[in-house]
């Protein structure tokens, strides 16, 4: 009885900090159906740069006033290009507004050892308020769970809608709104290349983003079990446990590599009554590890093959639900398929109006500039020098990604400082030096503590290439000082450990 | 084209584990399709208790040889009760064979904080080859992830089929088995009560599974971004961001507990732009904590409040996807609906041709057996102690699920080693000492570093009854030494540490 006085003294006084009474709680629910006066009045007094509402014809974030308010950079993609952008961003000079469909940014050089339990979902995932923390509490910064559908230039806006997946049962109708840009960065990475192959897309698992992961392991656990089922016939125990790798570029290494990791270290003593059925194959049309140094491909080949992996060299025609089929006609039945045949541009990137480098990404100048139109810049993936500048198209990685976003940050504060912050006013400033990329090397791990390290700067250069359990170890440290917050090092390292001390998770959950 | 070589290399000799060349992988792939005779052809050559066939009409695991063969425990369910009997069970007597939906057990005390990422979801999991390590690689032990559909004690068997959720793009059929058992022992829980409230099911959501907890996780971020977008009305807004609980028992004040924590040192400084939105309301019909002592209940209801948790008595008449209607005709919007007003039999218990309980429970003697039956015990929260023993219902507590799984194995163990453990076999055995079930008290946490502990041993009885921060401690430490294993003791520690020092994980993955 005590604590129904309580709640009636609390409706008079003991909650301040907002007045709001359950017993009242009985308005129009859904947005759409109250009526935009309504709206008008319960909303706070609007003033440029601020939230404009439905009543004013106009959705979003207005443009912001030459010196009574900061520039709005937006920001679109949360990969390894924005993130390190909006990292190094000057928020005393820019106002910085964040468009994705996720709310982090994933640690990809690790996303292949989530998928067997070496490390946990959230040691390779940083949020995008931990890299900008101004993102979540300056009063003018914005992160936005939203995919942008359309850019016009000459208004300087985007036009966005709201991600509304995982909102239950009933799914949310997107919500549409507009932003204003001072200056725009598109970041949107690519996509996964396809080839056009019909069942791809259908019954093959990406390994890209976190949810990836996550499907790859309930997955592979579940055949798991399933194989163990009494009564399962032989054959079909081989294809349930037959895990197919297709594409031999880094990211299908590493995963081969960890799978097979797995398989010795944990599935043949954790999953004991079937692990003679368990076996990886990496299906390539061409070399693995085609941009590595012939030493290290020979090496990688070897390691591969004495852990376990099967290499095929073949072209995949087609994938049903149960079998691939390669090209000589051969029938790959598989209980779990894996795709990473490296990425091509989006259909958004295809669709926007901007000139387009060769290989179809969005064209820019040495300055990372979309040169046809004001104000917009484009880096990582998605963007590719264009045929006038002389320079070749870089490669769809994350240093590449990485640098360019550290560049642009260094030079949109530099603008920004100098007066050239807002909309049109960065015309005739000197922007100082080109982007200029220099490759450091490419590592790619290829299971049971080895790795391999080519520090030659590009393809054709000579330089040093090294493999084996020392450049494992440069290659654990390099990741684990490249994981950005202090936080999920701490994770990384701890997960590395506990795999080591106690072997891999395998609850399926 | 060294590689090439490698792949012709090892086509002949390299892999050793089993001969299987990729390029002859043209079988047919669907179970059903394999004529049965080819089946029993691969298959290896049948034994009594081995795998037996579809040829022989009968797919499962066959009775035991008494003599040849360990007897058969089959534990049917992987919560506190199931889990804590294998945990104890001799496999030197036994051979345990596990059939459970879900592959770990689930640390439900702490599940409440898994939501809003105090801990992360696979600290709260416990696989069930750790807690038996023989079901993993003992030959005559398994784990069967699979749902049991009967029980049949004539014949000693029960009958399952698998689960396959999350087995990608084409759902795979169950596939149907038997198993013979020496030793039944049924620990399927209970499930959610809705009282045939409508709407419920659809919309609310329960917090007993981890994928329960992923679910409210990502509501809540969604929800958070969702309301930070320009233009959406500040009702919207505050339907959204309004959290409300049903069931004012432990669960429901532990999560309200964990979720006003969440708002105020992780919402007001990570989204602090829809801080002054968020809200969270306990609605109950009768009084919060009922089980606890008045002076407890008082301290919790004050603890709440203070939190900024409003209390509502009230009972829910209807839910839809936006509102729920009390009973009273108040309307309340949410955004997020989690519902926890206890439990009651599950269908499979109530389909049962067993003698009830009162409350519909699985019947049971003081041995835990199901007495007109033979070899069939019942453990946890299904099952109940008959009229006919004189003996109360135990309430569906953790406590008193673990207790029975403990006080059972070693009962077990007893008769096993008495040469009782085949089927049929413990008739005239003597089973000793009766289950008796002593309560140590009850906990539950309210956030803020503040808990609950109530050391009476019944609800009339006297007994020491404490809260506040000593009480916390004392909750954590217990939760911390009961959690199973070193590997989550060690992850939950480093969690809470974590969560102290860097703040909750935010990252919506």
């Amino acid at each position: 009885m005590c604590w129904l006085r309580s709640v009636a003294r609390l409706s008079r006084s003991s909650i301040t900090r907002v007045p709001f009474n359950p017993r009242s709680l009985s308005f129009t629910t859904t947005a759409s159906a109250a009526p935009p006066s309504d709206t008008a009045a319960a909303a706070p007094a609007i003033t440029r740069g601020e939230w404009s509402t439905v009543s004013r014809g106009f959705v979003g974030l207005g443009p912001t006033v030459p010196g009574r308010e900061k520039p709005r950079l937006v920001v679109l993609g949360t990969g390894w290009a924005g993130c390190r952008l909006m990292k190094s961003v000057d928020t005393n000079v820019y106002d910085v507004v964040c468009v994705s469909p996720r709310n982090h940014m994933v640690f990809t050089p690790l996303l292949a050892s989530t998928c067997v339990g070496t490390l946990e979902f959230r040691s390779v995932a940083e949020p995008v308020g931990r890299i900008q923390p101004a993102i979540s509490h300056a009063p003018g910064s914005y992160f936005f769970l939203a995919r942008c559908t359309s850019v016009d230039p000459d208004s300087h806006t985007v036009k966005c809608e709201t991600v509304t997946n995982g909102s239950g049962s009933v799914p949310l109708e997107p919500w549409k709104f507009e932003v204003s840009y001072d200056k725009l960065v598109i970041a949107l990475g690519a996509e996964a290349s396809t080839f056009g192959i019909h069942g791809v897309k259908e019954h093959a698992i990406f390994l890209r983003e976190v949810h990836h992961a996550q499907e790859i392991r309930r997955k592979l656990l579940l055949n798991l079990m399933l194989s163990d089922v009494p009564g399962i016939p032989e054959k079909e125990k081989r294809r349930l446990l037959h895990c197919v790798v297709v594409g031999g570029g880094p990211t299908g290494v590493e995963f081969s590599g960890e799978l097979s990791d797995f398989i010795i270290s944990d599935v043949f003593e954790r999953y004991s009554h079937v692990k003679e059925y368990i076996h990886v194959t990496l299906i390539e049309a061409n070399e693995i590890l085609s941009s590595f140094d012939i030493r290290l491909r020979q090496y990688a080949t070897k390691q591969l093959i004495k852990s376990g992996v099967r290499l095929v060299r073949g072209i995949v025609k087609d994938v049903e639900p149960e079998r691939i089929i390669l090209d000589d006609g051969t029938q790959v039945p598989y209980g779990l398929l894996v795709w990473s045949t490296g990425v091509g541009p989006s259909g958004f990137t295809k669709s926007l109006d901007l000139p387009k480098s060769p290989g179809g990404r969005i064209g820019v100048d040495e300055w990372l500039r979309v040169p046809s139109v004001q104000d917009v810049f484009a880096i990582g993936d998605c963007c590719g020098f264009l045929e006038s500048t002389g320079q070749p198209v870089l490669p769809a990685l994350a240093q590449v990604a990485e640098r360019q976003g550290k560049y642009l940050a260094h030079l949109l504060n530099q603008i920004g400082k100098a007066g050239g912050g807002h909309a049109t006013q960065a015309i005739n400033l000197d922007l100082g030096e080109k982007f200029v990329y220099k490759h450091l090397g490419s590592m790619a791990t290829v299971g049971r503590y080895k790795a391999l390290v080519d520090l030659r700067q590009s393809k054709e250069a000579k330089g040093l290439s090294i493999a084996g359990f020392v450049s494992w170890f440069i290659w654990r440290s390099a990741y684990l000082t490249r994981v950005l917050s202090w936080r999920n090092r701490f994770y990384v390292a701890i997960n590395w450990l506990t795999t080591f001390i106690f072997g891999r998770d395998i609850s399926r959950i």
